[in-house]
């Protein structure tokens, strides 16, 4: 029996389309002479569209998003200081409007240091954990204002709004990724000591959580101390969860320990399946150099693979990401195209059943 | 004319009293011969303090230490989940209060990488940068609170306030610091594209402060690109200001980019001169090694070279700098106590007038 996945593609900007289209075909590979078909609808939005319509997000393509099964998407954003999108916000208006609104509660960075890769940071061997970040709230949660702007009395805040029900939901999420990890540990980060009320609602929900799990080994850590292990030991971390702002830094620093952004892979997981879950590289769309086949597409490629898992064909997961691995392994020194990498993971790839 | 300069010191918990010895040994050392007193008072502070008499921070100690030319602090905290401290928060009953009501806006932390000093991320020349963070409002401001704690309704927030006249004046005194650096290059950290309100009020103030210092080149940076550059390319940067909790994150991550956090040091400064500024090493109090002399003196060391700066006395904060300098291109491999590591900087001081 075929089995019809709804897949809303959005390439963004940048270069977002380029390695979208090397996912895709990656993806096209994995899935060929399976009984899985894609049924792809591509979904022009980013800076590009806004600077072209005006528009940032209409209401009926995101009710047809919310229809899909999934979504891979490439990256937005428009060139850094273009006057005309000074008063757009691509970010705020349709990235973070995709995870708030479809309940992106786990935001599922793994970070690997695969065989190969060159990092003066690490060994392969040290680095291999995964950041659940919380998607949905915390200091991402928009709450704010400015009073008197523009004036010498201009006050500016930001409201970090931390809920019980949204704390609870991805710490859960994190225990659980743990226990499917053979050293069955998990961090938690944040800043206790200072963001006194957020950091005891996270402790008192990580405590109450931890005692349904004894078989995972907790430990806590300040979000600074976290950025100096992670270069100095990562191999002390296996699985760590902490809040939206904490995860998107240190997720970004993971990126360069792993071997460089080019390859950080994360998906944006509704565990609950209300909404389509979201793939997505941990890059941005680099307008220097974009249109140039000069981006790494690994790292799409590793996100369609971690949309394979979640729609259940980890199989074809495991040989996406065997085949990502190869092909690390065995790259030289020499840069190669966008598409040239796209080839040489399909190369890699073993038949199906193999 | 004998100068006296009156000095409050806070050794503070953990390994704070054993590296401020050292600190104040290499500092009489410095200042031998010469026609400055130091009129020294120590407080007694820190987390032992208050689990012997129940108190944080009594407001004649504050008084008393208001009235001092200049702070040297080591470091604060007791043993991490020590119960009798659970309801404790020395961080921001003492450490944070110091620098609110004494108005240390600029904090101050150089990173330099020195020679002899081994670190897999960098090159020493590579890494010669000072992080200006903003040391009195954003989300340290401790607004915020919890609602129905303890519930399944819990809703916990921490409010960030940004206003113009906190955020103007560590602006300026960022964009003064890179006016006396060689490469006048000023980067601003923020999370413009997320937190839109506090991120549109830090723009519109740098902007405007950097018209009157057409000499100074200034970039922005999202701090989690930020956290990439500092480890795959600190030459980048010259002068960063930020935001506290930023400027926080980043100064750690700074730390181990420098050769460790056992050589960084920081000021916490109070540019108008109203309050005493305070000169403290990043590190914590790491009461795992307390008391064992196994701790690195150098960061305090250097952190009384600040204050030596900032008082005045530059060609004395030379002399020290000298010193360590010398004392860290001769460190072998061997390990040395905290007091061997303050004797062998005494050792390399140049005498007076050389
Ligand atoms: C583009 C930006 C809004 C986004 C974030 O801050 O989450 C990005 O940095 C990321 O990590 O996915
Ligand atoms: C101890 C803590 C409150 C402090 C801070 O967060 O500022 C420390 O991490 C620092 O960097 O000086």
């Amino acid at each position: 029996m075929t089995r019809i996945i709804k897949l809303a593609v959005i390439p963004g900007d940048g270069i977002g389309p380029e390695v979208i289209e090397q996912a895709n075909r990656v993806l096209d590979a994995v899935l060929e002479g399976g009984d899985v078909v894609l049924d792809r609808t591509e979904f022009a939005l980013g800076a590009q569209r806004f600077l072209e319509t005006g528009e940032t997000f209409p209401e009926s393509e995101q009710a047809a998003i919310a229809g899909q099964d999934a979504i891979l998407f490439g990256a937005v954003g428009g060139v850094p200081g273009d006057p005309r999108l000074q008063h757009a916000n691509i970010e705020r208006g349709l990235l973070l409007k995709l995870r708030f609104d479809f309940e992106h509660y786990a935001n599922v960075r793994p970070c690997t240091l695969f065989p190969g890769v060159v990092s003066s940071l690490a060994e392969p061997g040290d680095v291999d954990f995964v950041v659940v970040r919380e998607g949905t709230e915390g200091p991402y949660a928009g709450n704010g204002g400015r009073l008197r702007p523009g004036t010498h009395a201009e006050v500016a805040t930001e409201v970090s709004v931390n809920t019980a029900f949204g704390i609870e939901r991805v710490v859960r999420y994190a225990f659980e990724t743990a226990l499917t990890r053979q050293r069955k540990k998990l961090t938690w980060v944040h800043k206790t000591n200072v963001l006194v009320h957020a950091g005891a609602t996270w402790q008192r929900i990580v405590q109450t959580v931890a005692a349904e799990y004894p078989e995972i080994a907790v430990d806590y850590m300040h979000v600074d101390a976290a950025t100096i292990f992670m270069v100095q030991d990562p191999s002390r971390f296996d699985v760590i969860v902490t809040d939206n702002l904490f995860g998107d830094i240190l997720t970004d620093l993971a990126g360069a320990i792993g071997g460089g952004i080019g390859l950080a892979a994360s998906g944006n997981i509704n565990p609950d399946g209300t909404f389509p879950s979201m793939f997505e590289p941990v890059h941005g769309s680099a307008p220097d150099i974009a249109g140039k086949q000069l981006a790494d597409p690994t790292a799409a490629i590793l996100s369609a693979g971690l949309m394979l898992d979640h729609l259940g064909l980890v199989s074809d997961g495991e040989r996406l990401r065997s085949a990502v691995r190869a092909d690390l392994a065995s790259r030289g020194a020499a840069t190669r195209s966008t598409g040239a990498i796209g080839d040489a993971v399909i190369a890699q790839l073993m038949p199906r059943g193999a």
